[in-house]
């Protein structure tokens, strides 16, 4: 079976973007911040770029040098004629990049990586009151694109009783526990019925309706037990997963810049997906398109 | 020369905290959260609160699992009897506790340590508006505590000239720039005109009037141009700090629980403080009086 190109999945999203940005009054405008000077990371930038002027939005892309990218985001948070940004991570690689997430605007947070908006969701707020109405909040697009990945490709349950949830009886693993994506994935799954373990460098927990309990298991016993099995640990030295480790069947979803899984793992699961980028990407147009609605479109 | 106790300096803190506290209608009380089991970590937070309430505060010591940490914290923002919130970190050892700093309410956050304080130092926003009202910001406890030691022990210029800054001419060089503590003492001292050479894993900053700046500097260069000498890694693998790296007459201080400096510099350099922990508590104590006398005396 081979792996599965989550590009194809995300023009689904481009294109339901598309139809309704062509309806708005005024074009919803994103400002891409990128620090970055090596070439891979501006291609990938400009690529990005793209995909959003496909959906009719206007996408600035801007280069600012990373110790002048904190007075970019706050001239941006200011300027009215900008309704979303978008920040080439990692730019310090360090707990900076957290404070710079969380300078951000939360009406412009296409990402949705800043504690505003992962604060929502471990709170399960699932609007917000503004202006005297009640927005429907945005939710962290890693996540979010991996929930999307699953949802498309049939691995959540599409039973439609109103107590039914997508994920009722799969056990979930999850290497990465970071706020911007293991931990908010973590809570999203078990809020849709999952048994989630989820692994950082320090081990264990399970997560079960949005609550985690520490919990005694090792590797081995999470990857036998798992249903799906998500890696993102960002090292070469991560000891990848073998076919061996997980159960026939098993879905694997990669979203680590290196492979967490052993090349071999293609010919012994039914669906891997390599990487999620593409569908990051998608929800954030999504994201883009809803804090326009909410919060901007009657500026 | 003998090393410096910074707990003798901290008594002057107390008891000016005391001075005012007595004068004050309600008693402010403080809530320390601690999740460790260990002993050690045990005896300090009751230490703390001992501190505290040699002020005249109450302090209430609570014990919580660390996955019921979150909702602690939300409950006491929300309890009107709670006037500050002390937390003793690390709970996760990981971006969680960046997340866990963060969601203590700004009016109670006794360390300053979440962004909403330090992006009030890093915009150079000595006041901020509540409630109609001007209030004096309260800054990060451990780089406070570092600048306040300084002062007590003479390096800061006394020179009283309305343009005068304390630190003009001198160089600084600290290892650590961590959101917590780094980077908002490379500010706070660059403020007070020092050049500030600035180290974490992935090389030096130059801060100066507030603004950092890339530069191209050596450890050995940094050390040997430095006045005072300051550091914070919290690893027992770096390079401890030798006499023959630095400048005779170069202050030295140490606020990581490793000993940065090699124990023969105490032989070499006029003052040398291994630890800064007392200090670090003393400002607190001020901190949670000022955030009383700022946010609650009224209520």
């Amino acid at each position: 079976m081979p792996s599965l190109d989550p590009k194809i999945l995300a023009q689904h999203y481009v294109k339901s973007t598309r139809d309704i940005v062509e309806t708005l009054a005024i074009r919803p405008k994103v400002l891409g911040l990128i620090a970055s000077q090596d070439e891979p990371s501006l291609a990938y930038a400009r690529a990005t770029q793209q995909r959003f002027i496909e959906t009719g939005m206007d996408y600035e892309l801007k280069r600012v040098n990373r110790l002048d990218l904190e007075a970019a985001i706050d001239a941006a948070n200011l300027d009215t004629s900008i309704h979303g940004i978008f920040i080439y991570f990692p730019i310090f690689g360090n707990q900076q990049d957290d404070y710079l997430r969380n300078l951000v605007d939360f009406t412009k947070d296409v990402e949705a990586g800043s504690q505003f908006w992962t604060r929502k969701l471990y709170a399960n707020e699932r609007n917000i009151e503004f202006d005297g109405a009640l927005k429907k909040s945005v939710l962290p697009c890693t996540p979010l694109a991996i929930v999307k990945l699953l949802v498309e490709l049939g691995i959540y349950s599409q039973d439609r009783a109103p107590t039914a949830r997508p994920l009722t009886g799969k056990t979930v693993t999850i290497f990465n526990r970071s706020e911007v994506i293991g931990r908010p994935l973590a809570i999203m799954m078990s809020n849709d019925g999952a048994r989630v373990l989820s692994f950082d460098e320090f081990g264990p927990l399970c997560f079960e309706d949005a609550r985690p309990q520490e919990i005694d298991i090792t590797r081995a016993q999470a990857l036998s037990a798992a249903d799906i099995v998500i890696t993102g640990v960002p090292s070469p030295h991560f000891l990848q997963i073998m076919p061996a480790e997980v159960q026939p069947g098993t879905v694997c979803v990669n979203f680590s810049s290196y492979n967490n899984f052993h090349d071999s793992i293609i010919e012994h699961t039914p669906i891997f997906v390599p990487r999620v980028g593409p569908m990051t990407v998608a929800m954030c147009m999504r994201n883009a398109l809803r804090l326009f609605q909410n919060f901007h479109q009657g500026s």
